[in-house]
Formats: C-alpha cells, sequence, structure tokens
C-alpha cells in the first residue's frame, strides 16, 4: 500500500475543509456572534491548516494508487472530516461531548439530518449554517468536490468517483471524470441556488430559506427550528420543498439530457419512472390512512406528498407528529427508508434501481421455475443488464442485509423498549434519513456507544458500504 | 400441462389424508368422545374418499408429468389438506370459523405450531390429537410420506422431494429416491418413539408425551396446555424437550452418517459446527440479559437454552412470559426466528446452511475490492459450492427478503398497534415457528384476511416458497 499517498492527499483535503470553515465563520460575523464562537471555527481551521500542512509538505515520489489506496482514502476522508468538523461545537460548548458532535456532523456530510440535539436554538447562527453546509458539501460527494477542485492528483479519480457517486451502475456524463464532475457540480448548484431563491420568495427569512434549501439540496434534512418545516406554517412552503427535494431524488446523469435537449430520453428513464410511481402510490396510500386525522382532505394530502417525499429522497425533513399515525402508515415511511432515491442523486438507502433489477431478477427466477430451459435476458429500460451486474446487485443486497440486522443487533442492547423506535433508528441511520419513527425524541435517547455505531453507519450507508468495511479489514492495513 | 394426471394424484392424495384421519378417530373411541366430535371426523373422511374416488376413478392415459406439474401437485396438496383437515374443528363446532380452523390445521401440517385458540382447552382429545398429528406427518413433507407409502406414480418424485425437502442443495442418501425416503423416515419414526418414551419416562401423562413428541418432531410447537412445557414445572422435561427439538433441527442425512458409523464425517459437518455454535452463543446471550428477571442462574439458562432451541428449530414451544424480557434477548429469537434450523431437517426459516454460503459470498466479496484480480472459490466444508448454487442462494435471499416485507406490509393493514408484534407474526408464521413476541396472546387477534394470509404464509415457508408462488402465477394454468 501507497501509504505515502495516503497521507498526503488526506492532508491536501484537510487543508479543503480548513477552507471550508471560512463559510461559517462569514456567517458568524455577519450575525456578529461572540468572540467564543467565532474562535471556535478559528481554532479548528488553524488546527487542520497545521496538520494538514504537515502531512503534505514531504510530497510522495511514488504517486500511484490502487483501487484499495482510492476506497481507503475516501472512508478516512469521511471520517475525518466529521471529526475535524465536530469540533467547533466542542470548543464552543454548544454540543460539548465529542461523540455527540461527531455524530451531529456526520450526521450533516453524509446528508442524513439525524441530530442528537432535543433543542436546536442552542445553536448559533454559524453552527447551525456549518452543519446545513455539510449537507451541501456532502450531498454531491466530498472528494467529487474536491475532485472538481483539485488538479494534482492525476490517477483512481474514476475509483473515488465510483465509491462516492450512489448506485450499481456508474456512468459518466461525458469523456473525462474531471468535466463530469464540474457538469453535475454546475447543475447541483444552480438547482440550490433556484430552490433557495424560490423559497425566499415564498416568505422565508433569508437565512432559513440558503439552510433549507442546502437542507434540500443534499436531501440531509437538517433545518433552522425543532419542529423543522411546520415552523413556517405555510402550504405553499410545504409544497415547494416537497417538489424541491423531489426533484434531488433524481439520478443528475438525466438533468444533463435535459440541459443537452434530450428530453424523450429522460422521460423513457426506468428508474424514474418507478420512482415517481412510487411516490405516487405511497402518497395515495398514506392519504387514505391519515385522512382521518387532520380537518381537511387537501391538508392529509400535503402531509403525505411531504413525508414520503422527504423519506424516499432520505431527506428527513418534519411536518407533523408521526407517533400519531397508524402504524400502517408509519410502515409504509419505513419501506421507503430503505428505497431511497435514485442512483447518481444526492439521496441514499438501496437504490430505487437496484430495487427494480432484483424484482426483474426474481421475476425471471419464478418463471424459471416454470420453464426451466427458457434463457431470460435482463432489461432495465432499454439496457441489458448483465449477469455480473445482477450477481453484484444481489450480493449488495445480502451485505446490506447482513450489516443492517448487525446494527440493529447492537442498538437493541441500548436498553430502549420500543423496537419500532430502535428498528427505524437503524434504518435512518444507515438509509441517510434523519428521522426517528415511533418517538417524538432525537437520538439523544441513545448512549454513546449506540451514537458512535450510529455515525459510521451513516458513512458506511452513505459510501455503500464497501470503503468503510475496508477500514475495519485488518489486510487493508497490511502491506502486501 | 397434464391436467389429468395432477387431478388424478391429487385424489390419491386426498384418500392418504382419509386413512390418517383414521388416527384421531381411534383416539376419540379411546376417550369415549362424544358422538358428535365422532361423527365429525367420520365425516370428513368420507367426504374425503368420495372425492379422492371420484377424481382418482379415470387413470390418465399419460401418466409423464415436468416440473411444473410436480410442483403444482406439491403446493396444492398442502392447501387441500390443511382445507379438509380443517373440517373436523367445523363441523364439531370446536372452532366454527372455517378460516380460523384452516389455519389452525395448516399450522400443523407445516410444523407452525401458531394457533388461533386463546384457550387451548375447547379441543377434546381427538381434536388436539390431529392437529399435533399433522405436525409429524408434516415435518417430513406430506408428499415424502406418501411417496414412501405410494408405489404407483413412476416419475418427477426427484422434483416432488426436491419441493418439499427444505435447504438449497438436495442430496439422496441412497441411489434410489423411494429408498431414501423410507430410509429418513425410519429414522425420523424412530426417534420420534424414543424422544416419546423418553418424555412418558419423565413423568409425562402417556397422551401428553404422544402429542408433545409429536410437536418435537415435527418441529411444530402444538402442545397440550395453554402454558405449553412451563406446565410441567419439570427442569428435567423442559431440558428433555430442548434436547429433543434440537436434535430434529439437525440434517437427517447427517443421522444417516451415524447409521452407517461415519462418525468424523458428522462431526465435521459445517452446518452442524455452525448451527450449535449459534445455540451456544444465543443462549449464553439470552441469558446474561435475562437473569436479573429470574431467581437463580440455573432458571436463567434453562429458559434461555430451551428458548433459543425451540425458536432456532421452529418449534415454537413456550416456557414463560418473553413480554417482561428485555428488548435484546426477544430481538435474538427474532433474528433465530429468520436463521432456522439446518437444511435436510423437520425446521423450517431461511436455514444456517444458507446463511454460512451467503456469509462466505459476502466475505469473498469484500476481499475482492481489496484483490480484485484473485480468483476465489467458496468452500463450506470439504466442498466446493459453484456459482451456480451461489446465485440460486443469493435469489433464494432476495425473493424471501420481498415476501416477508410484502406479508408485513399486508399484516400492519390490520389495525395492530405494536411493529414487534406484527414483524414477529409475519416472522413466526413465515418461517413456521409458532409464537409472536411482545405480546401474550395468540393470533386470534387478527382479522379474518390476515389469518387467511399467514395461512398461505405459513405453507408458503414450509415449501421454500417457489411452489406456493406458482399457484398464484397466470401462466401455470396455461396450457402450453
Amino acid at each position: 500500500m501507497n501509504k505515502a499517498m495516503v497521507r498526503y492527499l488526506l492532508s491536501k483535503l484537510l487543508m479543503i475543509e480548513a477552507a471550508l470553515l471560512l463559510v461559517p465563520l462569514i456567517v458568524s460575523f455577519i450575525y456578529q456572534e461572540d468572540w467564543a464562537i467565532k474562535l471556535s471555527l478559528v481554532k479548528t481551521i488553524v488546527l487542520l491548516l497545521f496538520l494538514g500542512g504537515l502531512g503534505s509538505f514531504f510530497k510522495p515520489r511514488n504517486h500511484h494508487i490502487y483501487t484499495k489506496e482510492g476506497l481507503l482514502i475516501v472512508a478516512l476522508c469521511w471520517v475525518l472530516w466529521s471529526l475535524f468538523g465536530a469540533l467547533p461545537f466542542v470548543f464552543s460548548g454548544q454540543i460539548p461531548s465529542l461523540i455527540d458532535a461527531f455524530f451531529e456532523v456526520s450526521s450533516g456530510f453524509t446528508t442524513t439530518g439525524a441530530t442528537i440535539l432535543p433543542d436546536v436554538s442552542v445553536l448559533s447562527h454559524s453552527l447551525l449554517f456549518w452543519r446545513s453546509f455539510a449537507h451541501l458539501i456532502g450531498g454531491m460527494g466530498v472528494l467529487v468536490f474536491a475532485l472538481a477542485m483539485m488538479t494534482n492528483s492525476k490517477n483512481s479519480h474514476h475509483e473515488v468517483m465510483r465509491a462516492e457517486v450512489p448506485g450499481p451502475v456508474f456512468g459518466k456524463v461525458v469523456a473525462k471524470l474531471k468535466d463530469t464532475a464540474q457538469i453535475l457540480y454546475i447543475i447541483y448548484l444552480a438547482m440550490f441556488i433556484i430552490f433557495a431563491v424560490i423559497l425566499w420568495l415564498c416568505g422565508m427569512p433569508i437565512f432559513d430559506s440558503i439552510v433549507t434549501a442546502m437542507g434540500g439540496a443534499g436531501t440531509g434534512g437538517f433545518a433552522v427550528y425543532n419542529d423543522s418545516i411546520a415552523h413556517y406554517q405555510s402550504p405553499l412552503i410545504t409544497y415547494v420543498v416537497s417538489i424541491g427535494t423531489l426533484l434531488f431524488g433524481i439520478n443528475f446523469n438525466l438533468y444533463y439530457l435535459i440541459l443537452i435537449r434530450k428530453f424523450r430520453l429522460f422521460f423513457k428513464d426506468a428508474e424514474l419512472r418507478l420512482y415517481l410511481g412510487v411516490i405516487l402510490l405511497s402518497t395515495v396510500l398514506v392519504t387514505l390512512n391519515i385522512v382521518q386525522l387532520y380537518p381537511s382532505l387537501s391538508q392529509s394530502i400535503r402531509y403525505a406528498f411531504f413525508q414520503v417525499v422527504t423519506i424516499i429522497t432520505t431527506t428527513g425533513f418534519g411536518i407533523t407528529d408521526l407517533t400519531t399515525w397508524p402504524l400502517f402508515p408509519q410502515f409504509i415511511l419505513l419501506l421507503l427508508m430503505f428505497l431511497g432515491g435514485s442512483a447518481g442523486s444526492t439521496a441514499g438507502g438501496f437504490k430505487v434501481i437496484r430495487a427494480l433489477i432484483i424484482s426483474k431478477i426474481v421475476k425471471n427466477e419464478v418463471l424459471k421455475t416454470l420453464y426451466p430451459r427458457r434463457i431470460m435476458s435482463l432489461h432495465v429500460g432499454q439496457d441489458i443488464i448483465d449477469k455480473e451486474t445482477q450477481h453484484s446487485v444481489l450480493k449488495y443486497l445480502a451485505i446490506y442485509v447482513i450489516l443492517f440486522i448487525g446494527l440493529v443487533f447492537c442498538l437493541t442492547i441500548d436498553h430502549q423498549k420500543d423496537f419500532m423506535v430502535v428498528l427505524s433508528a437503524a434504518a435512518s441511520t444507515f438509509n441517510n434519513i434523519g428521522p426517528i419513527l415511533g418517538t417524538s425524541e432525537t437520538f439523544a435517547i441513545f448512549n454513546p456507544f449506540s451514537k458512535l455505531l450510529m455515525s459510521f453507519a451513516m458513512i458506511a450507508g452513505r459510501l455503500e458500504i464497501y470503503p468503510m468495511l475496508l477500514l475495519f479489514l485488518k489486510r487493508t492495513w497490511s502491506n502486501y
């Protein structure tokens, strides 16, 4: 293993985080916050610059890295960014416990939006901004971001993007990878800005509209108030947020198709169709089952649509107290937690396309018992999914199920009483969603070990498991 | 499709059920029960003989059947036996609702042991015997039983046994299939008789010892009293039942190895080792987490061991009120529900060998990200598992997960409040176990639609899904 190169690149990445922390520092100045808060940010920046400078002082002679190093850098980068990103919260005393702060910031970068804060008003503007800013950065992948910026690391870009951009098949929209990263980032940022402006035009304060748009764009879900989007008591804002997050749950490669005016290809995409179909069906089912809880049908539809979209896109904004809902609509939301958004979007979860492929594999398998001699191929839209991809999707399902069960197993030790709480907390973190079903509490109810475990689960979920698993293999660290 | 042959064989099978019903009729005479009860049995027998005689009157000219017909016969046979087996309960008024009785008898044949009876003492000796006798018959597969008896149907034996004998790889112990069925049946019945005699020697009344041994041998779980094995208040009986059911969760082919004195091969079996290891580990973990609930450590160990074995073998006898247990040991039991016993045993569930293969597939897949160019094979014990088997196990996982989620989905409509109840009811029926976690109630709390659905889930689980799925495919019934 090329340890020198891993050290060198990680150090560079720490310095990038230092640069990113300048943004909340500016926010801190705008809102004329206490010097203690500004100082907590400055301290972190200085620390990052020092460590980053030290680690990148000696350039390694051998620049070549393989898959193993690529995956390792991705995994370590997410852990380190979450760890150092947590320091301003600890230094300022706004989240005194490092484990809590680590949870909160991994939740930010992984666009989960799960919080350990029972009352979010303890956060100053700058740190509230920082955790949501982490959504925006994490949404497209922190290393894709770095790649779009950096010019010096010449290889393994492909591996790095594969590790961060979710989905079973990784498609480049244009030939050069750096250009792909930049094009996707431009689409992403443009959509984010439009989103923020529309929210502002709908009457949100400017700070709130930026924070909410960051939460929606990254499909994260951190908001400004404890009662999240419900705070604004505006049906218009509810719908804007719903539709906004819905759009960020779509594969970004498809937006490129719109940009180059290939509209037919956009609407013929099988994953998009299934994604929209599931949203429609779930909204109808949920509406029918909560209609007796609210004064009007329109409110039921609004809440149902909002909750379905915010969960399937793995955003996790809140609009109403879900504990009052019957079990059936809650279970629909739990299922959507696992389904997740589209591949190549900012959403987490298992991904619609994988579910689609697996359902077709199963269909073929059942037909094979009827016609044992028939040879069957598997199509998704126009594309044939080869055996290799089919098997890798099946293996992903297996590893996903095993890790999820392991996560729930560890969390049940944590003396919780209600299984729905444990199950949905695990699903919520592993799929990068945010809220817990079956309780109105936050993740503060869990013990430090569970919080740490869920922090790693969030990163594992965001990176689609493999990079994080490597981190815990002894063989990864051996030299051959 | 050779419909005439399907009709002919099913009719023969109905007549076999008529013969089986003579056994509870004898019990009814022994206990000098009301004529109404005897009459309910006689009526059913006459009905079965009439329909069976009618359907098998004309011998089909073409005796040849393919996989499709084989699977269909298996699926239909289980449904029909459960349906007609339910009639004595309805005729005698002991379970007035046909759906309830159908649930109870499918629960019997599939060796689930789930009951809709809040109070089992409403059943007469004969009908109490009949539902447990169904365990004994269903344990080895109703058609394997028929095959061991019948001599006239000459082909597709292999397909039929594949469909009923659980596990990913189907091994014949001797060359001829009919001999295999007979050898396995002899081992099975001998073990059952020894089990019953030991229970009787431990002080159980003779009726109880036969019923309990049938419940244990089939890994079913129907008992004589509402409080199941706890009724006898005997640590000795508790241990005998634990060890007895443990033995019935082992692959019967392994017992053949003992009979032919290949002891080394027996103890080297990878599935057996994992099975025993899981039981040991689970017992330790459960004991540690319930030790504060009971006056003595020995009692905690006894209860933990009993519950672990009764669940992993998918038997489902009861010993204590599980609702008082913390969530962690309950979750362990829930996991064991899915794991199930060994392939080729009478146990249900996903099967230890499949879990073993999947864990090795996942391990290989993770190592492949480290060493992309290395070619890896997969061993279980001495055997190499080929790609074909690996993929069929992965596909089985996919279909298993999808159907299980679908089942929970439908059950959550049933206005239950507690998710653990719904989840464990689904797991309990689909994996043929019996009890519900998180409540002291029986399946009586579910509505008729849910009960019907779970009846089919039990049969689907027992037949490892595919045969039952075919029943609901339009294409199965088309003629080409």
